[in-house]
């Protein structure tokens, strides 16, 4: 059977991308590795809409988040946390396990959190250090709105932190313009390689921050760490040189293709995911969707766990499912990484033909027409519904 | 021209865990990535000598020191370093970093720690929290005498941390009976997989002493993440799994061979090099050697840097030259990885004949023939001159 990964991370990887992964190993205190390191750097800030290195750590994203966290923070400062999901209980969880004071600023799973309550939370607490947000909420997938939120951090004293770990890559994400002080990202999403890599950049007042930060309690985490090694090229830590490998030949392809055109790929695919999923009869989960998945919520009286399991058993697509309280409750359809608009046609019709046999209502054939419908609409020049 | 990667991490890798590498990636919250880590697991429980589970994180080998110092040490808490090069002085360093007081217990370049220096320490400190030690110093070449410290420390309330990051693998380490509480080790020495992990086990004294630890302040580093993930075979957090694969690979490997077979294979690698290295009138740095590397002082009046890169150059063979203080001054050369004494006795032909060409008074053929008739002694069922 042919197997399709469609989860929102990790996500499928290019075929070059894996070979490079097998090349035998070389010392990484080389011009060799200063020269790769180079390379990806220009192709991250490339990424990230941002004109500051980014820095690539061996670890995962909740890695980077909390290098963010460890070098802008410190015991018994305040951050302002934004959730709507998982990722951002997760920068709360972080900040705790740090000391870190925590406001929290909540709404319910499926909602973006508003512009008016980060402003409300600034007004009262003048003297928080930083705030921390989601671009995308991959628990639930919900997109924030960073560039409103940068806004009105960029007002104040306090640093903004971002987890772009879902999304920066396929989802419009400008780092420099949106006022992000620390922007996270992780390699198994959007940028098309296996796990193992976190990319963070610091903007001028983040570094401002860290410089100042009266109680920085890290080492591996330490992100001036990382920018005194970049003054000649080499990472502080052994690099983890295989996945850098890997992900300059991931660069190359992102870069030749150019963000805006990734751009209006993605929210293509997802403007027609989304028709099929409506065509199917199901509801969408996200108030306000990313670009870079798409979640629906499971039918009454249809089990979401038995739902996956049959979509992977006998037709090999794996999406995933929900998470903690959303657990059996949603379906969740990756828009990132290396797939295209007929790879979710394809999930579309897997989905279509669990359904019918799950005795869910729905006309054959409504979903994938839905969506082909909208993948001609931008054929004939006409905007995709997102 | 044939490369040849000498350097005592990254080491050579197999090509079957290059291989696997290149596989596709998969959900690792799934039945097939708890198999994964279910059975490297038992592997590295094998190779670490311990009856409790090692943990995978994805970051290099000081990752799994920092876990180690901030899971079971907090800020104002005392713990002795013994400190023989620059990987001591890593301790140092990420405890300082974390607020721990330090205790350093120092010997010059080249010399071990003697066993008589911890033990006073052990007194004149009876608070110390914890002892640092490493296994082998990979700056200097030198062999800690892990089992003397160990047994020191556990007649203590003290906690025993071990980086045994260059040497595990190749030469004895035995966790639990040398009472080593929490044993940090990385992929890209002995284990022959490319950086990006780090191992960590943690004996029950270790969990008594992390789980009253009244000021952990870490999040990614936290070892009880890893203990409560590991109770449903998952890891805490997105697994590095094409590393985790190849690792699979490399770890066959080991267990097939099994480590005393290991152990002495390399010793008579290590063996025969010295020899050779002595017959080519090379001083060698290390008091006590590590089975790991060998290391050597460049002639007076040769450039140690001209020297590695003429071997790279002319020969394709990249060793590592001395860092910091010592650069320039020693040449290292790795007996951890996917080598054999084949490799290493291309390592001395290649050496002597740069050596010649630089002028240095040795007689062609001598260093080869060292070596070689070392390699012939134990074919004779003599034990070899270590």
């Amino acid at each position: 059977m042919k197997y399709r990964l469609m989860t929102p991370g990790p996500t499928p990887v290019p075929e070059e991308t894996l070979l490079e992964l097998a090349r035998p190993v070389f010392l990484h205190r080389s011009p060799a590795f200063r020269s790769l390191l180079a390379e990806v750097t220009a192709g991250l800030q490339e990424v990230f809409r941002t004109r500051q290195p980014v820095y690539t750590l061996a670890c995962s994203g909740t890695g980077g988040m909390e290098a963010a966290i460890a070098s802008t923070l410190h015991a018994g400062a305040k951050a302002i946390c934004l959730i709507c999901g998982r990722w951002g209980e997760r920068w709360r969880n972080i900040c705790r396990a740090m000391g870190v004071e925590v406001v929290s600023v909540t709404v319910p799973y499926g909602q973006a959190v508003a512009p008016e309550q980060l402003a409300l939370a600034l007004k009262q607490h003048p003297d928080a250090v930083a705030v921390c947000a989601t671009l995308c909420e991959t628990s639930t997938g919900v997109k924030n709105d960073i560039a409103a939120f940068g806004k009105l951090v960029a007002a104040t004293p306090a640093v903004f932190l971002v987890d772009a770990i879902s999304g920066l890559g396929c989802m419009e994400c400008h780092t420099d313009d949106w006022h992000i002080d620390v922007c996270v990202t992780g390699s198994q999403k959007a940028l098309m390689v296996p796990p193992g890599l976190a990319f963070v950049s610091v903007s001028d007042k983040g570094w401002q921050r860290i410089d100042s930060n009266p109680g920085l309690r890290a080492f591996y985490f330490d992100l001036r760490k990382y920018r005194d090694s970049f003054k000649t090229g080499d990472s502080p830590f052994t690099p983890a040189l295989s996945l850098v490998r890997g992900l300059r030949a991931s660069l190359s392809r992102i870069t030749a293709e150019g963000m805006p055109a990734i751009w209006a790929r993605y929210a293509r695919i997802a403007a027609a995911c989304r028709a099929g999923l409506r065509a199917m009869h199901l509801e969408l989960f996200a108030a306000v969707p990313a670009e870079s998945l798409s979640v629906a919520v499971v039918p009454e009286g249809i089990s979401g766990s038995v739902l996956l399991d049959r979509l992977e058993k006998q037709h090999g697509i794996r999406l995933a499912g929900g998470q903690d309280s959303l657990k059996g409750k949603i379906i969740r359809i990756a828009h990132m990484g290396h797939l295209d608009a007929f790879d979710v046609l394809t999930v579309l019709s897997g989905l279509e033909l669990v359904l019918l046999e799950m005795g869910h209502d729905l006309e054959p054939g409504a979903g994938v027409a839905a969506a082909q419908r909208v993948l001609a609409e931008v054929v004939a020049g006409q905007p995709a519904e997102v």
